[in-house]
């Protein structure tokens, strides 16, 4: 592979689907990927908007050397109504970021954010099993890290929201899909003192003077505390929490940890066992 | 350049749209292209069947990063119609092989068969000006050779067709564009005698064993022979008027000679003067 003259009429396509588009990493990622284990094939940055996103979907349909996809903000819930099926994380949440044909045709699309902050625990050496979690806000990141946390065996999961119906709501989800996981919705400012997780699933600390989503002097030396904010790479919330000797996981763990599944779910040789 | 990990959320795209679509050079022409002149772009091949055509073209309207797109067989005509405009050669022959997105958004058709042809003839030192044209063939390939060269302005074209109603049709749209250009249509066996260029624009040559569209011993050795056919490269009808001291033109300087048309007509830089 030396160059992007390698792209021939045999090259088989995947893209990812954002607006906007320009700071996307994937490409880079799965060409990386392609080119390690010299597949003709190459990633793409297809950039559409909101208005039109069902004419991309039945123009990806159409383009019969395309096999899948992946879909990032701002249309991780619209996808979802675009799909054919639904995988079990994302039926829950409501959302996807994978689309793949399958043999007979039909495109499926699975959720892999909350796999993605499960298996960033496990690649830093943590096992959710058994594990209690708090988990702050109640939408799209929440949702998938809550419907993640039930396969992966959690023992207790609380959801918080500043919107408390929110809370419920998907807790009432999480308590239909993983009966045995101790589910239980609280209102804002939760307490996570106890929590051996604590997790924060809202924008507060994108910007540098947000409020804090917890109180960090209720937290215990001995908890994990995660953001699913990107950027800043480490929030507040981390830094207070790294001060008190809590471990912590930050929101790129989320991602890169997806990869891996991602690869898999596309069909794609290299991805998880 | 090094590599399809070079293509990031910030490539633009192009592509080719064709069916079957594994055979089609212009990802590697222009991929070439892209990567001599430094241009953060990528040409993919598009596998769209015929029924996906019309889902096809409103998902690459959705896609804002997607500047142009070439189209092969046997989609040129069916693309015609899908487009917002059409250049003059387009509208003549109602098939385009090359779409470009405007500034205002709409997407502009035109066909460059007939110009690559006319480009091959000139690149090969011929000049069409002043000369007398035999097009066999009054389908897609001879009324884009027969549109370009009006404004090449040959003095004479003669369209021949086996059914003689298609090469008057053809005539008719030819005369009414370029009134400046003596047209005449003539029925199957055309006599190639007297003609300063004779080229086929038929399917017959691309088997070894069809018959010659004209009979060759009717060549004047100061005659022009060329072939719109691709494969085989060089035709029995080359072979036979090279053998009577014939110049001949393959079908491959059609289309190498349309590359520098296209780029243009895309936007690109390093195309056509």
């Amino acid at each position: 592979m030396s160059g992007p003259t390698d792209v021939s009429g045999e090259t088989r396509l995947y893209g990812i689907v954002g607006d906007p588009i320009a700071q996307v990493r994937s490409p880079a990622a799965f060409n990386a990927h392609f080119a390690k284990l010299g597949l003709d094939a190459v990633f793409l940055p297809f950039h559409v908007r909101a208005d039109g996103l069902a004419a991309a979907m039945e123009g990806f349909r159409s383009l019969r050397n395309l096999d899948g996809l992946v879909i990032t903000v701002p249309h991780k819930f619209a996808f979802a109504e675009l799909a054919d099926e639904l995988g079990d994380g994302a039926r829950l949440v409501g959302a996807i970021n994978a689309l793949r044909r399958t043999a007979d045709d039909r495109w499926i699309g699975e959720l892999f954010d909350g796999i993605g902050f499960v298996e960033g625990l496990r690649a830093g050496g943590y096992e959710p099993a058994g594990k209690s979690f708090l988990i702050i806000g109640a939408g799209g990141a929440g949702s998938a890290i809550g419907s993640a946390l039930l396969p992966a065996r959690a023992s207790r999961v609380t959801i918080a929201d500043a919107v408390p119906e929110r809370a419920e709501v998907l807790c009432r989800k999480l308590a239909a899909a993983g009966p045995e996981v101790a589910v239980e919705a609280v209102g804002p400012n939760p307490d996570p003192d106890g929590y051996d997780v604590v997790a924060n699933a809202t924008p507060l600390g994108m910007c540098e003077d947000d409020p804090l989503p917890i109180d960090p002097d209720r937290l215990s030396a001995r908890a994990l505390v995660a953001d699913a904010i990107m950027k800043p790479a480490v929030t507040r919330l981390l830094r207070e929490a790294e001060k008190r000797g809590c471990r912590v996981q930050p929101g790129q763990y989320m991602l890169d940890n997806q990869f891996p599944q991602i690869v898999k779910f596309l069909g794609l040789p290299g991805g998880a066992a």
